[in-house]
């Protein structure tokens, strides 16, 4: 199987959930990356605690950034492009989410811009921002075509944002949920073909149901499996999956 | 050809472009509603002048509503539920929409969220206001299934919101148009999942490419034609296209 040769990465979200796991897993790999940017609102607060037990590592750099914050995102670039001192980011990993338990009856436009901005916006600004870092990325490698090894922007997304898939999961009708993600897809479609041509691989994965805070106990993965998989389809991903929404075992998901 | 009953309508956006020839065509149509309520932002406003025209109308009921503004959808209820009288609205046209010429490169957060704002969370809100009168409505008619005749949710949509479809037109980029709409869509099919029981049928609909302020003089049809076409699959809709996206000529668009 072929391995992610990404030197740098970059994951937001990443104190508890799927972002911790998937820095674990990516630093416990065959080939860590030699820089490993873990990203969260508040890396001292008490959500974060179980991070540091990770803080050892030389390649692993702690970085604050609320993706609902442009402030904060335009401070976590600064920080991020010194320390990698003019080399580029290989892979960005838009993980942060929120998720709420609202119907149509109880959703209001408080949840939804909340959820909007989050889901949405906070991937879009957050690739607007590292966008330098990528295309630079990008240029120094001498690879072929598109791949999460040389430049790639990774959307955490979710089947809950398939409008085709709708009616499967729809015990939890989860609108502002549903409406964001259905939007992140879009985004995703807009980036692979903006993107594309300066060398930046864009795609969509969904998770599956994992048990996390999000996905709760009752969920059919554990973080593990679904992180595993992620990670083993990411190195296969080239030109002809960017701009689509991919599940953790690389099985394409409707629109 | 089928005839549209609805006895009650309610447009919003309803003093330029699409609405207001989507008013003109109901009232001039062989079997008129018994209401009409034209909402818009600014009825006094010079871009209301035009439709002052249609006034002389008893059927026509010009009331204020800005879709971004909970309070003021709030108050439009209060006039229209006065005005019904005791009876139900048939048919809400979500028509109102936003529209600006931005790429990733200039798209900020501040558009991303005003785009959502009127574009996907004024339908939500509009619909959710209207509920008890549309509910009304369905309890009243005797029709069987669903219909646009006895009680209907029509978001005025775009195939400029299918993510599968967005290469075609990707020399216009509007990012947080598109991103709106595909939200829209997913709402619409969230919409159909959840009213389609109570009696209301939710339809997403996509204009053509239209001659007005947004569409501009080198767009394809004529407000005229694309309304002709909308009014006239609107009688035909049943609960089998409930939660889809179809555009003026009736032929069902993917997500
Ligand atoms: N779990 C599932 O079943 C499932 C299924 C489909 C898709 N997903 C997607 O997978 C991703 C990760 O989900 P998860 O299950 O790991 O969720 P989780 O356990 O609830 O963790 C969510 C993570 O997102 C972070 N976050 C939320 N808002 C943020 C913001 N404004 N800025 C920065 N970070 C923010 C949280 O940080 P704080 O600790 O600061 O809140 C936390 O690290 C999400 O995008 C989710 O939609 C999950
Ligand atoms: N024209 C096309 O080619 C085309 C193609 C696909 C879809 N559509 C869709 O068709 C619908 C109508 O478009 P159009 O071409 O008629 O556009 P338009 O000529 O630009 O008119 C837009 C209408 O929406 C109203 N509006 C905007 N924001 C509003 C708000 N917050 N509250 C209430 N009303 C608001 C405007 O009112 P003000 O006068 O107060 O601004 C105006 O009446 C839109 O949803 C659009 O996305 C149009």
């Amino acid at each position: 199987m072929a391995a992610l040769r990404a030197r740098t990465v970059l994951l937001t979200g990443s104190n508890r959930g799927l972002g911790l796991e998937l820095v674990r897993q990516l630093l416990g790999g065959p080939r860590p990356p030699a820089w490993i940017f873990a990203t969260c609102r508040d890396p001292e607060g008490p959500r974060a605690q179980v991070s540091a037990r990770l803080h050892g590592s030389q390649t692993l750099s702690s970085v604050s950034a609320d993706v609902a914050d442009p402030t904060a995102i335009t401070n976590a670039v600064k920080i991020v492009e010194a320390k990698l001192s003019g080399t580029g980011l290989n892979l960005l990993i838009n993980n942060a989410g929120i998720y709420a338990p609202v119907t149509l009856d109880t959703v209001d436009s408080e949840e939804m811009i909340r959820a909007y901005k989050t889901n949405a916006v906070g991937p879009l600004l957050m690739a607007q921002a590292f966008l330098p870092l990528l295309k630079k990325a990008a240029r120094e490698s001498t690879d072929k075509g598109l791949s999460c090894s040389k430049a790639a922007i990774v959307n955490i997304s979710t089947v809950m944002g398939s409008i085709e898939r709708t009616a499967e999961s729809f015990f939890k009708p989860v609108i502002s949920y549903r409406c964001s993600k259905a939007a992140l897809n879009m985004l995703t479609k807009c980036q692979a073909l903006t993107y594309g041509e300066t060398g930046i691989l864009c795609v969509a994965l969904h998770p599956g149901w994992v048990k996390t805070d999000m996905g709760t106990q009752e969920a059919d993965l554990t973080v593990d499996t679904s992180v595993r998989g992620m990670l083993s389809i990411l190195p296969i991903l080239s030109e002809k999956h960017s701009g689509s929404l991919l599940n953790w075992e690389g099985k394409v998901i409707p629109w």
